[in-house]
């Protein structure tokens, strides 16, 4: 039983994998570099993307925003008047957890590729399953928040692991948590030793020119074929 | 594709719902009362608990611990001098975002349901996925924290729409967050009218000892079997 289900889970992440390379292969066609940005529900990810998305010396971005329900976030994103799309994966059962290849893949239709040189996928609020799912992103990105706890990356050690930047968000509210921020820092590299990180507020503005400098050296460097 | 799909994932619920009301008549038997306790990662489930798990007034708790990695919630827990069992999703795979019936009943032989008259089953933290398993629980109750902001509700439905309570956590941070605490309860109200609601500080313990008289009213209330 247990084997059966790990081969299926298997074939799924196969599939997934061949779906996503198609989705790079159409992005490194329009020299789009691609940003999967992944967090817990609620650690900033729509706040940090308004306040990122502009100023980025001439790399023109777009989002692609997943959500079970609704499309609360691409109505803050379209207020950028920059190009938007939305995933709802709450077709159905209860709304998947994540995004896949395949879901992306539908959507691109709906992102003007053309037009952009750097997309972001807001991914759906999780730290399990997301990390999972290449949807044939350059880069992978994960925001976690200082009102989350030091013990996430112990916690849910593949979604740290996975990205190539952590982003610790709402470092505003430090002086009104207990969070020992060293402890929570020291958890990132002991799950993902050497990973990229950088200390934020969205809300008000700290550490988000490091957030567009590095979307931008992203969205500039040779690019590494599919 | 899409029919397939569904049919595959109605099967597992099938077969899932099945071991829950093993679970169920298991707890049923002990006159244990169970509930499944949910929320995004950080939210505070166990800081809830350290907090709410004494001075029941003679109903006796325990703990079943449900995490992707690690024993931390548990050994947090064990401090309590209260029984308490982990379950580890993360095996194969890149771990379960959810506990299911039949992890939970992998788990009963090293709970003492004898002991006890409340067990709490602490979910993984997801607002997706753990909604979509029932593990045999008497109650749903779920915890958002005010740092995640307003539109939780309308964004993850069938989280909020699936539990008996609703608490709302962190309010001790409200001076320094910009939330909006009534459109919070106004959406909670929108997709769950009617859905009971605490607002407490599990760190402070303002409100903390609602959320007991609501624990020991479900562990002492007339059970309706499964």
């Amino acid at each position: 039983m247990h084997l059966t289900k790990v081969r299926v889970v298997r074939n799924a992440l196969d599939a997934n994998d061949t779906i996503a390379r198609e989705n790079r292969e159409d992005f490194d066609r329009e020299g789009v570099t691609v940003v999967n940005l992944m967090s817990s529900p609620g650690a900033g990810k729509t706040t940090l993307l308004e306040r990122a998305l502009h100023d980025l010396g001439g790399v023109r971005p777009g989002v692609l925003e997943g959500d079970v329900r609704g499309c609360l976030d691409a109505d803050r994103i379209a207020e950028l008047h920059i190009p938007v799309a939305q995933i709802e994966t709450g077709e159905g059962f209860g709304g998947e957890c994540h995004l896949d290849a395949n879901m992306v893949r539908s959507a691109l239709p709906s992102v003007p590729l053309e037009e952009i040189d750097l997309l972001v996928i807001e991914n759906v609020g999780n730290l399990v399953c997301p990390a999972e799912f290449h949807v044939g992103e350059d880069y992978r990105v994960m925001i976690t928040s200082v009102t989350e706890g030091e013990d996430k990356p112990l916690k849910y050690p593949l979604m740290f692991r996975a990205c190539d930047l952590v982003i610790v968000n709402k470092i505003d509210l430090l002086p009104h948590l207990e969070l020992d921020l060293d402890k929570l820092l020291d958890n990132v590299e002991a799950v993902h030793p050497g990973v990229e990180r950088l200390l934020v507020s969205a809300r008000t503005g700290e550490g988000m020119d490091e957030v567009r400098d590095w979307l931008v050296r992203a969205a500039t460097r040779e690019r590494v074929p599919a």
